[in-house]
């Protein structure tokens, strides 16, 4: 049994090696390792700090490594703030090997004392890397970071899942044509709160400032007044190269962060996203005791047998299936 | 308490009367009724009656409602048989009112007494749209239509599920110029087995055959041999106006059905539909019991609460509202 609160103290003390360990805790499937990574998280957030987390998409290409490097830069420079910076990637089943990928792709911030980056977890981990990427969330948090930059790599699933959990999102696209929208799909864009148009430089510059005018066009018309003020959804430019437009980019994130913790819309969305979390994490929870049931397992033999024959339908078949597996007998409706 | 094996003979003498009672029936939420219903379905299936089962997806414009006309009533007058169309529509929340939208758009199929149209049950009914659609195919199988004909109303997910649940899968489109696919998703064109471009007629006939040529190139490329005979997937011209076309159609899904019977594939398909429907039944029957469990419910209000005051995570949650609602104690692993 290790010292969970010797652990906390470590790691609410900014103790790199304690945080390293301590995501390895919460991101092992094993009973103990569970309970113990409960009762840390728990500990962490007793002491009440709170990071700015903001959740960050682009396609691919688009200088995503080059904004995040110059971005976390200026952050733990000119801000003096600590930065963690988490990779989502629900398609890999990349393990820790991949952490050298990413400190190779963002060189500067892996070296800094005041950053953190951390790979995404891989799919097989208990709980899915939805859960674990909340769970490494809450972690850097507790250690006291100010920024939780959470990365997207791939496509579509992962882009909403950064949505689900964070404060801001940020779509980072490419200057194109202007009726391109770049394979982003509608959804994605509708939960974009600041689309930067990256490489707003040289000779890109003209074309970067008109697909943003482009882009600010669409997103007044998917404005949600509960969430926005005025002049958001924004769509500004950036040049992850040489810095232009990073300082513009990190006032607008204040001025909404402003505007939504004055509104208590923090707090109501944090709410909500743990309400969807728990819903989710009980499903992937119902999925694997119901794999692990001998019960449930001989029940759904015997019945997908008895439906192949035709002597029952699919839903007798789940009726004896979940029979097996569930305390109660169904309550009459 | 019904006599459900005199209705069982009655639906399957062809008593259309019986067979609108069974379908309410099939259709109903009510526990008796669902016991009524598997009785029922059992008795039917036990005949061996078998219908071919097809599926039917077409973009909105495509001519869908006049293509199942004309083929409709070739099958119930050349070919004799005794054809049921059926609707999926998995968005709607439409009830048995809108029967008369079906009969309107199809007027002569619906008067014809040889063949029977039903709309889409509501999203609200047990099971979904698509276990009351599963349930009603092998009401009608049993009930000795030679054909079922399930149309898909909508797009997306309510072809996916069109093709889940029948033994071919058609996909009726329009002529359209050489790089558009018309907003099929490729998902979709890798489950037709035959392609129908409608409109074959007058001033569209040219680029009706340049379109079906375009899109035999694109089906090549899709070929699954252990499920298709040389040939297949195959794109053809079709007129619902004029109907030309259509019997050359039906000889292509003839043909291919023939090829599958001949191989054993139509008895493994319907194996692998009955597996993955009874799965998508055991996650909607748990849902449904965890709903109406008082346990689960005090469960998942006091661990909601105690993730939202920061207490616990959303895994710990999902294993103290699983506890309230699952027989055993999960199993360590």
């Amino acid at each position: 049994m290790k010292d969970i609160s010797g652990m906390a103290a470590q790691v609410a003390a900014g103790d790199r090696r304690a945080l390293a360990r301590a995501i390895t805790l919460v991101e092992s499937t094993r009973p103990d390792h569970r309970a113990q990574a409960t009762a840390l998280l728990a500990d962490l957030r007793k002491r009440g700090r709170s990071a700015l987390r903001i959740g960050l998409s682009g396609t691919p290409g688009v200088g995503k490594s080059t904004f995040i490097e110059g971005f976390g830069r200026m952050l733990t420079g000119q801000h003096n703030m600590r930065v963690a910076v988490l990779a989502v990637d629900p398609s890999s089943a990349r393990t820790g090997g991949a952490i050298l990928g990413d400190k190779t792709r963002m060189p500067e911030l892996a070296r800094d004392p005041k950053a953190f980056i951390r790979p995404s977890p891989s799919q097989s981990t208990l709980g899915g890397v939805a859960g674990r990427t909340r769970a490494v969330i809450d972690l850097v948090e507790g250690a006291g970071f100010d920024i939780v930059l959470v990365e997207t790599v791939g496509v579509g699933q992962s882009e909403t899942m950064a949505a689900d959990m964070t404060d801001l999102f940020v779509l980072l696209l490419a200057p194109a044509g202007g009726d391109e929208l770049q394979g982003v799909k509608r959804g994605i864009m509708e939960r974009a709160d600041i689309v930067l148009v990256n490489k707003a430089d040289g000779d890109l510059l003209a074309q970067a400032n008109r697909t943003a005018a482009d882009y600010a066009g669409a997103l007044r018309l998917m404005r949600h007044p509960e969430s926005c003020p005025e002049g958001f959804p924004k769509a500004m430019t950036v040049s992850a190269v040489t810095g232009d437009g990073l300082a513009a980019a990190w006032q607008a994130m204040t001025d909404l962060t402003e505007w939504r913790r004055d509104r208590g819309h923090f707090a109501r969305q944090r709410s909500v996203q743990a309400q969807n979390a728990t819903e989710e994490a009980v499903w992937a929870e119902l999925k694997r005791r119901m794999d692990g049931s001998p019960e449930a397992s001989r029940a759904r033999d015997s019945a997908l047998a008895r439906v192949k024959s035709g002597e029952i339908g699919p839903e007798d078949a789940a009726a004896l299936i979940v029979n097996a597996f569930v305390r109660d007998d169904p309550p009459s409706k």
